[in-house]
């Protein structure tokens, strides 16, 4: 895409001045606030930024320097000496820079990129502006109400907009997709005594020039003061049960994951790192099965449980950081894959100690076609029940995460073979049911 | 799409007449050619048929009305009693049926579907007529140089037609994009004395509206005598040959499997069908190898080659016949894990008589991890190697052929353990190679 997306800056934002002396860097989960907004605006396919900054901007536009060379982004700052007046005036600074279109972001409003996915397909005239609006004002308990800008949407359009009106049934978001009028709907506003980008968009609304872009559930919030700023974090770990989670990764795993995954966002670890992590606590917990006892049985067990909660950590450092790629999920497929292969190995020979007969060995070798082919059938699997149920729907589902919890129980229990023979016995039929399934609804 | 198809299948075809009385109902590889001409209609997008009819119509119109009914295809029959005339006559008894833009084939000429699906992609005037071309007229040995319709293409526009010109740099390849402006074409043309649709052609192309689209090396054939239909044949079965074949595939498995699926075609077994037949062949070569003695062994390597033989022909078939589902290329997949699996248990359980230690097992174990992760990782790293050397491009390419054409040598020799090992270390270091490989490219 070749618009140019524009990022207010310039403010000081005194409320949040304990934790740090230039709010668009103040970490949330781990990432700068514009660097969270630019990574989201980058998925939905922008890459051309202009940053406007203001109070304390020299380390801002260092940060900012940084990150343009560490990718395909193009990244160029406008320094805005009154700061301290509204923001209209930080959008008239950029205006040399903007031709035609372009979409208008504010540097403290974090937002799901499927918002920005949206509003880009919609068309946008060269005398409008278009304000993406969240329409549910009673039910979203993210929203400051005393300091929100509040919106009154009329079929469509914009009909009255600002902060202290008493008739609306919006909020405004701080997305916006403007053409050339917004800079002469700001400078008529101050005209009118009025600097603010919400006295342009009254401006234009006066003329029926001013459109509602409906978010519909999408997250948004905008990251005012402490308070906030802990609302957002506790919002997005929220985001990371997964539908596709089995009964062990949704009570157990993702709990404690998604904990240590709060405290790993701090740190520079990479998804691909953590996954790295996972798959050597997973070696280490196949060793500990090799030696015999009942210790080491135990230990290995909980080194399993252990790799196979650390294993949640790396898709979600991914999502929470903006960090997606395709070969992260391969990557993590493929050491989950040799993990899973060692630990029931190691589980065959910890068996064989007290029972040193072939079939063992043979429950084993089932075993692990089982595992193997429970992943291997998963995708497709998933996908039909999503296709079935909808997006939304929890479904019986039988993975990985059981496959690990029955290792540990069986260690636990001191009756590796017990558990051996369960995993054989039931990921097999599950495959075996898959397939069934699957040949009913697509097969012929 | 809604765009309309309009197939010509009313002529007799004297010339095929010995092998049935209704030309569009001659099989090719098990397929009649107005189905295939339909089927990769379909695959390109279409939906809606229009079939003029003649010569001995019941059959074909019988033959339609089934089809119609098989599938989400719309086809509907038109009688043209004046079928022996020629070909410009039938497409006008169709135009009541026909509004606006439209596609426009012959039962008897049959085409790769991106040829048409690149033609669906031009812009069509209200008043212009499209004839995709092939400009290969020196290299092509699949044309009748004295029957073909020659074209003289000058800058994108066609200036000459006809059977007999003498100056010529394209062939009619049968496939149009038409406007409205076709019937009036024809109209004017059979004013002039030439009911041909070549003679619509020449009409328009006096005008300038006759535009050539060069279908570059896609393929196409016109089937109009028995020669013809044999060159088509084999033609069709060379595209069979995948670049991500391995050595064994390409060598033995391939000549074999299309010699097989050559006759396969002609019964009515589904690729489904013939990738469980080759998962019931590799289930009963996994038995012989749990039997003990030489002669179990050997007959076990020679089902198991036969297996991954028979495994070729479900993919050959669903290409030939323009039956490919996403459902069953993963079914085989998995299919093809379990008998993976299966025949290395057999070779680990047969290899254990000869030496019963434990550390066998754990051989067999590496050897089964290997093979899996061989298949997990081979889409990735073929995606890979297309991406980086072109799709026409071979590779190393360590795969399941090179597995089983292993297995099958340590039966032959006597050797099964041998193999094992050389599966598990081969297996396993391909599969680090690849992952180091796509973490160079891809990870970070």
């Amino acid at each position: 895409l070749n618009t140019k997306c524009l990022i207010i800056a310039a403010g000081r934002g005194r409320r949040l001045s304990e934790r740090g002396d230039s709010k668009p860097l103040i970490p949330l989960l781990g990432l700068p606030l514009i660097q969270r907004v630019i990574l989201a605006a980058e998925s939905a396919g922008l890459s051309e930024f202009i940053v406007v900054t203001g109070y304390n901007h020299k380390p801002l536009e260092a940060f900012l320097n940084q990150l343009a060379s560490s990718g395909a982004r193009r990244i160029t700052c406008v320094y805005n000496d009154e700061w301290d007046k509204e923001n209209g005036i930080s959008v008239l600074k950029a205006r040399p820079l903007l031709h035609g279109n372009f979409i208008l972001l504010m540097a403290d409003h974090i937002f799901d990129p499927s918002i920005l996915l949206h509003l880009l397909e919609e068309k946008v005239g060269d005398d409008e502006v278009i304000l993406a609006v969240d329409r549910n004002v009673s039910g979203n308990q993210l929203v400051d109400p005393n300091d929100v800008t509040k919106v009154l949407v009329d079929d469509g359009r914009i009909v009255g907009i600002g902060k202290t009106i008493e008739d609306f049934n919006a909020y405004d978001t701080g997305i916006f997709r403007c053409s050339q009028a917004i800079f002469e709907g700001i400078e008529q506003s101050i005209r009118e005594g009025d600097s603010t980008l919400s006295g342009a968009v009254r401006v234009l609304a006066e003329r029926g020039k001013a459109r509602a872009f409906n978010i519909e559930n999408a997250l948004w919030i905008d990251i005012d003061d402490d308070a906030a700023l802990r609302r957002g974090e506790k919002q997005l770990l929220s985001t990371l049960y997964k539908n596709s989670d089995g009964p062990v990764a949704r009570f157990l795993n993702r709990p404690v994951s998604t904990a240590l995954t709060r405290q790993l966002v701090r740190t520079p670890l990479t998804p691909n790192i953590i996954s790295f992590i996972s798959f050597v606590i997973a070696i280490v917990a196949a060793v500990f099965f090799f030696l015999p006892g009942y210790t080491n049985l135990l230990i290995g067990g909980l080194l399993a449980q252990l790799a196979s909660i650390v294993d949640g950590c790396d898709g979600e450092i991914a999502r929470l950081k903006l960090q997606i790629t395709e070969f992260g999920g391969w990557f993590d497929a493929v050491l989950d894959r040799y993990a899973d292969a060692l630990l029931l190995l190691g589980m065959t020979y910890h068996s064989y100690y007290s029972r040193p007969e072939s079939w063992v060995w043979a429950v084993g070798f089932l075993a692990i076609i089982g595992a193997f082919m429970n992943s291997y059938t998963a995708d497709k699997y998933d996908g039909l029940m999503r296709r079935r149920l909808g997006p939304g729907a929890s479904y019986f589902r039988l993975g990985r995460d059981v496959r690990i919890f029955i290792i540990l129980l069986g260690a636990v229990a001191n009756l590796p073979l017990v558990a051996l023979i369960i995993i054989a016995v039931v990921m097999n039929f599950e495959n075996v049911r898959r397939v069934r399934l699957l040949y009913n609804y697509e097969g012929n």
